[in-house]
């Protein structure tokens, strides 16, 4: 742990129970040469969704974005407050898209470029070949695309 | 179920374990009563998180968005083509937002209105009173909004 960093214990059992659907094929294996946000790369990443699903994908093909949820399987989930190594201040989990949160379940946009079969062509995801994929959701400009929201911690660091 | 719809037989066993980290308070208690998209609504909304990751929302404060993750508990998960009731066409479960599938995480962004210790006032929700929290995200305009962004079968279904 770093300075200022906060672990506080976890409850002792889960409540509910998520089931891994597919897997994301990224260029990256190790976490060191993931980029820092999916922004930074216009690498072409594949989604595999399980044969089980396939069925469930009829009409993602007409999505030029989708919202995808994965697990960030190998993070810590006990930090509350928490100094990612970009950043000099400590902040709360809650304020940061650190992978390392209570439930590690990363929400990314991205570009459709295809779908063949089961596998999805995608530009958009900054995270570790293999992970877990959780779900897919159609991405609504109408409720999910907020152009001028701030995230004010961010915005006086860049300054 | 409803005329084209198809279930699939699930897991024998979860993957990975969800912690519920609060409650969303909201308006409505039935079903019925829930707006059909968030933007239908204005109505106030109260995140209550548990005093064990009070912590987690230091900067929350500084957010003029957040990304609300919560888990909807009531849903069945089979389903992977789906009618919901105010559309005609059967589609794939993951090119919908029906709270209806494998792993029933909603992702709804908030515009937040304040902080108060562990309760966060915010517009922009629409799920039933006491719905498990799972996650909250700083929302970043950079990396989350899309304006462009088109689901076709919708945009076709509206003309």
């Amino acid at each position: 742990m770093r300075t200022g960093e906060i672990a506080v214990p976890l409850p002792e059992s889960f409540d509910a129970g998520l089931f891994y659907i597919g897997r994301i094929r990224t260029p990256w294996t190790r976490r060191s040469d993931c980029p820092r946000n999916a922004r930074e790369s216009d690498a072409v990443c594949t989604i595999e969704v399980d044969e089980r699903f396939a069925a469930a994908l009829r009409g993602v093909e007409t999505c030029t974005h989708l919202l995808v949820l994965y697990w960030m399987d190998r993070a810590r989930r006990d930090l509350v407050v928490q100094a990612p190594r970009h950043y000099k201040e400590p902040r709360g989990t809650f304020a940061l898209r650190s992978p390392v949160r209570p439930n590690p379940i990363a929400a990314s946009v991205v570009r459709l470029l295809g779908v063949d079969g089961t596998r999805l062509s995608v530009v958009g995801l900054d995270c570790l070949d293999g992970t877990p994929l959780v779900d897919i959701k159609p991405y609504f400009a109408s409720t999910d695309a907020v152009g001028d929201a701030v995230v004010g911690w961010h915005a006086a660091r860049e300054r």
